[in-house]
């Protein structure tokens, strides 16, 4: 016997993780539109040219998708899980009316799985596609010492500096508008993981499914406002924290009256009957994923309006009877 | 007793994770020098005017520590894991000869320890002073699921493009230089922790600090290259892969030919006895933390000049005797 030890002995298996990295490849180059790599994928960074731009401000984002990848590993959605972590991110960029450019992602695993690697990845560059953002690049980790998929994401986007909502502008009076969201996205799932643990018989095949969905990308929500050339003074991503907590992010000193519909979604319904309405609405994003505030001119649908921004400092949040 | 589940009960405590960030705040405000937040810190995006670059190539990076992270933990290091996340992460936007501009985290933890999350992030901002990088915001994510802490970080760079090494102008005959590495940096721990598991003894007290010493940060070094003017065509940070792995990323069709001093370190030369020296190449970085590729010209010490550039396809890699 040996008694030199091996990466491989140690758990670490290096040509694996270059088998991984030579599926990624085609489903990255498919990535490739609007924006694209200066240099080869694969290299210590992802290059993306930006000369085109006259002022530009990059805005970057984190985020992961909280434990709801414990729900969807256990349904077997992995590519789903990867469309999440592509909307968490991507839509954080969008709040700054910015291009999302390039997606890097950070999957840790306590033993590299290629079929996991390649689903996962899948499910994130359909959803980097739908919106023109690049897969740049990404760390796969082999972990020998975690219990399970460690998930997270990061973006960077442009603007041009004069197309950066100016959230300084906020006057009591404006007009807020909300979007509808496509479910929980990937927020409260440990409240709902709770919730389903004490009921484990509450939610049908179908409204399981309906709590599974990926999350939303406002991306041809935001195109629709840039073509109708309907400026807006700031947006906001309902995520942990809620309508009001996210609302206010961008508020400042002010505050909204808001009344919301009631959320029209049976797994939705469901799983509220077991929260506190205060509670839910601090938590959840109660089918409005995206927030718009301007100064009163006309959204088309679906966005709705929802009230104004007013003087006080709360946000106040109300479901429609 | 209350029906409803609250998201405290489930194992989530949103109060904690804004006096997490509250801590987080000063930290920040401690990175904005060369580079600064457009937007206030905690938006839904960290933004940077980049306007003031001619024709801005921007450079993105992702990294974790592996599971040097398990060490620094269980040693109580957590500034040092901190550190770690921030150089592995600048250290591969700077082969592309970019300033780092921005930085982000994700953390993820069973529970919110505010004591772990102030301790790591000041390692994080410590680094990123070091190298006028700005820590633009993070994920903290609070993982019931979880067995441990996840960390993985993100770096975006800008260069003006025609300051991005060009790798395709490399040639036969270019000089190869080394820079070397304070210790092992954050690669190869799963095989460090199997041959420390094996003999707990090898290492002393101030061997094993040595060995869990924070990556080098190669700032200094690359800006000595600019003060001087000294033209690269290509640099390479020595990670998983070792010297040769990390090289041939640069070298497309070429090789090299390279001899590297003996690693002049207690605590390496304990590990390496242990390893078969074709493995430890494959895994460690020897020494050698940061490579560069340029016509001959000299570069001042530290660097030392390794070997040429060869037109065989092979990075061949010798330990002097």
């Amino acid at each position: 016997m040996n008694k030199f030890l091996t990466y491989r002995q140690a758990g670490v298996d290096i040509d694996l993780a270059s088998q991984c990295v030579q599926d990624i490849s085609p489903l990255q180059k498919s990535t490739e539109g609007r924006f694209r790599l200066s240099n080869a994928f694969g290299q210590f960074t992802a290059n993306c040219d930006l000369s085109g731009y006259k002022a530009p401000v990059i805005t970057a984002t984190c985020d992961g998708i909280g434990t709801k990848l414990e729900l969807l590993v256990e349904h077997d959605l992995l590519e789903t899980a990867g469309a999440d972590l592509v909307a968490m991110n991507v839509n954080d960029v969008l709040t700054a009316n910015a291009a999302p450019v390039m997606f890097l992602d950070y999957i840790g695993m306590p033993s590299l799985d290629r079929a996991v690697v390649r689903r996962l990845i899948s499910g994130m560059t359909d959803a980097l596609k739908s919106c023109g953002c690049v897969l740049g690049g990404g760390e796969l980790a082999e972990m020998p010492t975690a219990s399970s998929i460690e998930l997270s994401g990061f973006c960077v986007g442009v603007a041009e500096k004069e197309n950066v909502p100016d959230i300084s502008s906020i006057r009591p009076g404006d007009s807020v508008w909300g979007i509808p969201s496509d479910g929980f996205h990937a927020n409260g799932f440990s409240l709902i993981r709770n919730i389903l643990k004490e009921h484990p018989e509450l939610l049908s095949e179908s409204e399981t499914a309906e709590l599974l969905k990926p999350a939303r990308i406002y991306h041809p929500e935001v195109q629709i406002l840039k073509k109708l050339k309907i400026s807006v003074k700031g947006m906001a991503h309902v995520t942990g924290g809620g309508i009001a907590g996210n609302l206010k992010r961008i508020l400042g000193i002010h505050g909204a009256e808001l009344v919301i519909p009631r959320w029209n979604s049976p797994a939705a319904r469901k799983i509220l009957a077991n929260v506190d309405v205060n509670e839910a609405l601090k938590v959840f994003n109660m089918g409005i994923g995206w927030l718009i505030v301007n100064d009163g001119a006309d959204i088309p649908s679906p966005a709705i309006r929802l009230g104004n921004v007013s003087q006080q400092p709360d946000v106040q949040v109300r479901v429609k009877s």
